[in-house]
């Protein structure tokens, strides 16, 4: 039978992921992948996780089997104060959720928050996943001009002035897909617009964790956090097949993300939060995350090293001082579709820049590259390739 | 800050569980609970789990911790083929989706089907859980009726005859609140039913595995497979804690349902899906849920019993041939709520019945519960500390 008759209105909305079609490619045997998003494998903590899964049966036995609190597991809520405080997040551990994934999140604040046509402002380019959640319940998106130093004020201020936004989506720190970080100076000042305004600010942070230079910049929850929906999670520095995020929110809206949560999973896996309560609170990612950051590195060494010598005139990139990605930005003009299939017939892949932004006809002339999934030499060669590509597609090959 | 005024105008239909509301009393010290609906911790696989966290950890490695497809655990997958062939599910692996629990699926199933004020047929009473999962997508609910034999054919043509629903939710088997298992003869009119006017089915089937006496009886699903979203879950007969539940849909439903699932979780936890695959796919699961039904069996003799020798006259219950509760229906104008609060007074809990309808006004005579988590003289003792809240209640006492 089709039942697509009895489709919702919203679910025309939701229609088929273009970047996952278009990386249907990568799958090919021998292809280079610079197209992912997802850490390396060698950086999980196998060892740890043995040690961990011994400790966790021992020490909470059925319980840690057992249906619980839809708020969060209590230890690892408890694990999570120290943790958030080291980045200027205070809060309780009551007043810490923990979700499936960040994406739990993000989908009961649409939920909670969003109803049809709402304004829901996003930086240009914005992280994908998060347009997933909130696109089921019909927003419209309002984009925030950034440049290289992530998301400009002025744009921000100049919107949340003229404009009833329901909220702002920012991920302010090697921000996916461009690897910018908004500045002290920015943060101070998007801090105080948003309280100027009263302004919820939704503020995802998956990859602070992953700073390989250079000093930590305070979270905006930290500067505002009364305004501040601060999302986070241990998929980049624990395993992200354990699907573990969680958030600090102002009191009305976590009353509420708790109640949407109920209804779409009861709670997280007590398990796996049994597994990162450990993990947090046991020492174990302060002591593993140094061999992360030793093994991403190099490979982002290797790749803005690549950059520098391959690319042709006319090109720029990002310099992120962490996480996974580097954006990079061709001259006007460039169609960095016809430039991915062209790598791909050399069997090297990336994600073309222009998904990353709500309205069609933007950021035609990036690129996204992932570095955390091969190794430097095979970065280099891939590098390489790609710049042919470009230099093929401007007519310079 | 405030922010209520920022919220959707679907968040105020969710409001208060008022179940949990009037629940919050047994988490009292020393307070007898028949109205928790959980498994015993005793009856998780403990030494199982030592074994299979081993067997994941060599067979998978790191795969087990990283992303994996929205669709569910490749080996997960292709375990639950036979498991739900056994109940006359006739599926591929493809056809399969894992879910984050079957909370997972009813949201899902709400967020794709339910336009506001659609109309959603749900037996009276009803799993709540199903209702906080559609709830939010604002469907308006009519209620079918039931007898001791559960939904009524008749009742069910005569509403899908005259008006469009969306779909209808079910709980053939050993439902929760009532214990009840709509008989073959019936599912066969269903069938023909949901064929004939070509309507939707959700049959919810958690229980089915925890059957204590009797012959099997086919699912709707063998019956009307076009027609039917088959959802079932581990949470029973593994760990609820892992939260993992399945469903076989309709492909039009299907591709919707993972599309969905993307922008809300990404997927279920990998690591605890590959402790699942090995559980059913080793034969541990079969091996295992005769020690569960050895548990729960003589838990429920001691409540039929103590029913029996307990209540006074005018009161019926339900006989269920497994499951996990049993239905007590008192005469007109029995206040179970002011039986719960008489109850609850001697140290003992259970869960009025009227939370199960979702109109005000239905069920006040009605109480569920549940045998899981006491032993069998505390459940002796807890019916007969019922029955004289009951006596009292009725000027009995």
């Amino acid at each position: 039978m089709n039942f697509d008759h009895l489709l919702a209105p919203r679910t025309a909305s939701m229609g088929v992921n273009a970047i996952r079609e278009i990386l249907k490619v990568v799958a090919q045997p021998g292809m280079i992948s610079l197209a992912g998003g997802i850490p390396a494998p060698a950086s999980f903590p196998m060892e740890i996780l043995r040690e961990l899964t011994a400790i966790v049966q021992e020490k909470y036995g059925a319980s840690a089997f057992q249906y619980d609190a839809t708020e969060g597991f209590g230890p690892l809520r408890e694990a999570l104060v120290d943790h958030l405080a080291a980045k200027g997040v205070q809060a309780s551990a009551a007043e810490i959720l923990i979700s499936s994934g960040s994406q739990g999140v993000l989908d009961a604040l649409g939920k909670i928050l969003i109803g049809q046509g709402d304004l829901v402002a996003v930086e240009a380019p914005t992280y994908v996943g998060a347009l997933q959640a909130f696109t089921p319940y019909e927003p419209r998106y309002i984009e925030l001009a950034t440049d290289d130093d992530g998301l400009i004020p002025d744009a921000l201020e100049a919107v949340v002035r003229t404009q009833a936004v329901k909220f702002i989506y920012l991920a302010p720190t090697f921000q996916n897909p461009t690897g910018r970080t908004l500045s002290f100076t920015r943060r101070q000042q998007v801090a105080r617009i948003i309280q100027t305004y009263n302004v919820l600010l939704v503020e995802d942070d998956p990859y602070s964790d992953l700073r390989y230079h250079g000093a930590p910049v305070p979270t905006i929850k930290a500067l505002a956090p009364e305004h501040t929906v601060y999302i986070s999670t241990l998929s980049k520095t624990f395993a992200p097949g354990l699907r573990i995020g969680f958030c600090v929110a102002p009191a009305t809206i976590r009353q509420w993300l708790v109640i949407v949560k109920q209804g779409v999973d009861l709670h997280t896996s007590t398990y796996n939060q049994a597994l990162a309560a450990e993990y947090v609170g046991g020492g174990y990612l302060q002591r593993h995350l140094p061999t992360i950051i030793d093994l991403y590195r190099p490979k982002q060494q290797a790749m803005l090293h690549a950059l520098d010598r391959y690319l042709p005139d006319g090109f720029t990139w990002s310099q992120p001082e962490g996480g996974m990605f580097i954006w990079v930005a061709g001259p006007a003009g460039l169609d960095a579709e016809k430039v991915y299939w062209r790598a791909v017939q050399r069997k090297t892949a990336f994600v073309p820049g222009k998904f990353f932004f709500v309205h069609k006809g933007e950021g035609n002339a990036t690129l996204r590259l992932n570095y955390t999934m091969a190794d430097a030499p095979t970065i280099d060669r891939a590098i390489s390739v790609i710049a042919e590509a470009i230099q093929e597609e401007l007519g310079m090959g």
